[in-house]
């Protein structure tokens, strides 16, 4: 399955939640995410987020897609500001 | 077309890019927005954004899906923090 991802995590757990992510889905922009995943892969995912996750405060969605996205329009920059926490 | 849309804006421009983006999508998180729209609104909604966009700093993402996406799943709160800077 393909799948976009989005966090929206306190600053404290931004790092963690990114080297998690990271190693599963491609990382495009801040905290949004794409690709492909298996089930288990995903499933996998899912827990390590949950684990990490302040149940209060913190927010992940995963849209699950029927095939990749048609189409993928970026305005402004595509940098990611997240990368320089690591 | 079925559009999943995120941005990530200077903190000037957050409240102005919300009130555009909601006039067009759902809002679902924090910077996260769905929704149908039709050729032409999004053309309005990618024009509106790009006059607001600081182009070397912000960036916005539209993703046109293939017909609205499988499946949708939450971690932690659907709360919107963003909603609090209206």
């Amino acid at each position: 399955m393909y799948y976009i991802a989005v966090y929206d995590v306190g600053e404290k757990r931004v790092g963690k939640m990114l080297k998690i992510f990271r190693r599963y889905l491609h990382h495009i922009q801040n905290s949004v995410f794409e690709g492909e995943m298996t089930p288990a892969s995903y499933q996998k995912l899912k827990y390590e987020a949950a684990k990490l996750c302040n149940d209060e405060t913190d927010s992940v969605i995963f849209f699950e897609l029927n095939g990749k996205y048609m189409n993928k329009e970026i305005i402004g920059t595509e940098k990611r500001p997240a990368s320089n926490f690591i």
